[in-house]
């Protein structure tokens, strides 16, 4: 097959997204060809719509069709609270707690120096033009190196304005046993410990 | 997010393909998303033209932009000698071998009750309009249940007509499919092939 082969080029399309390798495009290609024609059809339509129609709110930088977004748009939610999240899997996460109803900001990323990644790449300036009559910014980064070091550069963001800024905690999975849990994850447990 | 959502219709989409569960397909549409606008693009348009240009041979059934396929239009390879594959992989898997010369057969699927797919819902019964002057027939179905299921009924098919029937030996792994095999292992078993 040449590269100029219908098949050839749909295998090479899949294997830019993550996680897919050649062995695994030619498998989704080939059910493709072999599967109802709507499975194709439906699947170039979503890519095309979701690019068309999903934008940035230009406050938060959720994924969102309306600017600015639902959770911006909601007087409801506490605008003196935001949280930090690294992409949006992560406002999902928090949003499925049922816990908080502040605002959010969605960074795009996370600093990588290793990868290139500095605070240029990510939407970490754009959180400090709303910092304006805000109690208290949560970073909710992942508990990675990386998550950890914007995390840190957050810190030395915020904090000289006199805004409150807090991190979620890292520590034991709920209903996890101990003998399971990594020595580094067990380490911050302890180090997080806090009177009961 | 409602079903009206393009994010959800997205990943929805990615859903429908193989191995791609709820939390990958969302993995993949936020990837889309912050991705190069190409990306989505590029697969979108592989998809339509995949299923545009793409068809199935009217000889072979082997998937194909012209018809006959480059292996039924090439008068050089031994058009007495027919290998039947389950589908477009395991003849490519065979073609890789660089052993097989003879022309191809291609079921696109493999009996099996249990899934309700009959003889009728595969391409066996063309195979016969096709024996007219064959010497042999190669059955390179998998090694899994299903496999050997149809290389029994291609046995009760064709070795009345006549035709020496042979199966390709064992040496593929028990249970797994030919895409996977490497090519040692697939030549061995082509050389190894006895009759049924």
């Amino acid at each position: 097959m040449s590269d100029a082969d219908p098949i050839r080029r749909l295998v090479h399309a899949f294997t830019r997204l993550p996680g897919i390798g050649e062995k695994s495009a030619f498998r989704l290609a080939f059910f493709v060809l072999d599967a109802d024609p709507q499975v194709a059809s439906e699947l170039a339509q979503a890519l095309v719509e979701v690019r068309a129609r999903i934008h940035k709110c230009s406050v938060c930088f959720n994924l969102t069709e309306q600017d600015p977004c639902r959770f911006c748009a909601d007087g409801r939610r506490n605008e003196r609270i935001i949280c930090v999240v690294e992409n949006v899997q992560g406002l999902l996460a928090i949003e499925r707690t049922g816990e908080f109803r502040g605002r959010y900001h969605v960074l795009h990323g996370r600093l990588s120096p290793l990868e290139g990644i500095g605070p240029d790449r990510i939407h970490l300036r754009e959180l400090i033009t709303r910092l304006v009559g805000v109690d208290e910014v949560i970073v909710a980064t992942s508990s990675s190196v990386e998550g950890e070091a914007t995390a840190l550069y957050l810190h030395r963001l915020v904090t000289p304005l006199g805004v409150r800024l807090t991190r979620i905690a890292s520590g034991v999975p709920i209903g996890a046993d101990l003998e399971y849990a990594d020595q580094v994850t067990l380490s911050r447990a302890l180090a997080g410990r806090r009177d009961l």
